[in-house]
């Protein structure tokens, strides 16, 4: 049967997919998709070993809640002011659904995460998109105009960039009409927290993940803050979508992860340690670049290298991650990864050019 | 700040979530959910235990390989004709997003899983229920009229009824312009499966869960059958929310769980056993129900009784599902538990008559 006989396809949302960066297979040098170069903490083995696997037959807390109350402790907060989800992806795009069901376009940059247009597409929510600065900074007056919701990534993708709590409260503050979203998926490496401004603004929600600075990408988990009207309505769209959205052993390694605060700082201050020695490395190399607070850099060397370099390095079984549009061609995102990996990463890099 | 303030809460989305059933702590014999009475496989603990907790710091597979193809090898489809998600909620909500995106009413029975309006309200999808006939088998011709889609589970949530191939083949086959979803998280216990139409119908959709017959609620693991046209849809959307939505742990055991049959047999053969003596038992203590071909029954014992009942039972720690809706507020659904269990739960229900 060929496809014209299908009426049905009438029926069927129209949408063009978000493309992750390749997850290749075998030993190789991955700096394409940011995630941690560290294992896990050694209590999310504990963790998971101390499981009892019989319990799988039922189903888990549907609230999560040791995983939720445990995140809520560590950052000072009320259990009712957290809500966790299958990574922060899943957590912004329930977001999307929940707060941003009005009429108006939402507003976000022109460069950032490029998840955000396709949950906008998906669930048919209007946007518009304003320009970053020259230099990839955030143009905060460019946001006090009419809108249905907001969406920023602090520090920004895959720009690096981080902005100041001032400027970000600028549009907090400028738009209480408006459910604003910090998307903090790579706070931890260096930007400034909104999270203080939580009590003052009731419009404020922040997202967070375990995938970048916990080392936990394989396990799904994400989580937001807010004010406990916008948790209950993110809530309340989570229970209209799947009961139970995180499985026993998210919510027990996710669990055990929060906890161990030593482990975690250890690991992310080696990441912050190697991302300043390679932006030395890169600058001598002849590249330029913001000041990255992600666990990545955006970097650029010469018009229409980049294309070339990433093919190069790929060869040489190192991945990178390249991004095949208007403004971004010329750049490489480059996560960081070990001292080791990065070595090999810059004799390698320095043989392409 | 009072809600009366909040401006932004013009733009949140109205929902009346889904309420799943208890999930009580402690001992107590737990018939409220449908799960299974038995552990998981033993491959599926020594799946968890051989897992390298080291790659967790990656992100997984955004396809679920490894799982995806063991689920089409068992029964013998495409890799590309297998969707997999978070549990069939998770699928069963992903297919109403990406079929059901016309303007005409989607189609599904008025008594059936609680979840389908719940799903078409939160993705603003039209509906018209059908009525059951007063045996709460399907009126299939009543499925014959215009619509956007349909939905049908067989057998039944919490009716326990299963329908024959034949009547679903005539709804599927009056309705090539919609995509028609079979929901058969119950199937494995007894109705006949819908997947021998498979490569007759191109707009055929069924979903499966482990939840229930593997004994794996607590891992979120639920599938999707179609032909490779509809999978690819389901895809995409997938990937416009969010790309890796299977964790290591439910990849490694989901597979281990599907590869292991001998064990699925038996464990489903017990369960069954389990309620063709259950049913015995209830019929001698004067309760009436049509015959269930799922893990639960859906039993009624003259009117105005359930209520009080399911409380009375509740105050002894045995869990039953009750529903305060007009049409089943007369009935209890009890998910078949261990034989020891059931016999607990007969003595104690006798002592509630």
């Amino acid at each position: 049967m060929g496809l014209a006989d299908m009426g049905f396809l009438d029926n069927i949302r129209r949408v063009t997919p978000y493309v992750p960066g390749e997850q290749p297979k075998g030993k190789v040098i991955k700096l394409n998709t940011n995630e941690c170069p560290y294992p896990p903490s050694p209590k999310v083995r504990a963790a998971l070993q101390g499981m009892d696997i019989d319990l799988l037959r039922k189903y888990p807390d549907p609230d999560a809640f040791e995983l939720t109350h445990a995140i809520a402790e560590y950052y000072g907060l009320k259990d009712s002011q957290v809500f966790v989800g299958v990574g922060s992806d899943d957590v912004l795009s329930q977001c999307f659904l929940a707060f941003f069901a009005g009429k108006r376009p939402i507003l976000f940059p022109d460069i950032t995460y490029s998840f955000y247009d396709v949950w906008a597409q998906v669930y048919d929510i209007p946007y518009f998109q304003i320009p970053l600065k020259d230099d990839f900074s955030l143009n905060a007056e460019a946001f006090l105009r009419e809108n249905g919701g907001i969406v920023i990534a602090n520090p920004n993708a895959p720009t690096g960039v981080a902005e100041s709590l001032e400027t970000l409260e600028e549009i907090i503050k400028g738009n209480t009409d408006s459910v604003v979203i910090v998307d903090e998926a790579y706070i931890d490496f260096g930007g400034e927290t909104a999270l203080p401004l939580l009590q003052k603004y009731e419009n404020l929600i922040i997202t967070r993940t375990m995938s970048k600075s916990r080392a936990l990408a394989g396990l799904r988990v994400g989580y937001a803050f807010g004010n406990e009207t916008l948790i209950k309505c993110l809530k309340d769209v989570k229970f209209s979508i799947n009961s139970y959205t995180m499985n026993l052993p998210a919510i027990i390694m996710g669990k055990a992860a929060i906890e161990d605060d030593v482990y975690f700082r250890e690991i992310r201050d080696r990441v912050v340690a190697t991302r300043e020695r390679s932006k030395e490395h890169l600058r001598d190399m002849g590249f330029s670049f913001q000041d990255s607070k992600a666990n990545f850099i955006f970097a650029k060397r010469g018009a229409g290298q980049a294309e070339e370099v990433f093919r190069a390095l790929r060869d040489k079984d190192i991945y990178v991650r390249y991004f095949n549009k208007p403004v971004l061609r010329d750049y490489l995102r480059i996560s960081i990864g070990t001292d080791e990996e990065m070595d090999i990463f810059f004799r390698e890099l320095k043989e392409c050019l």
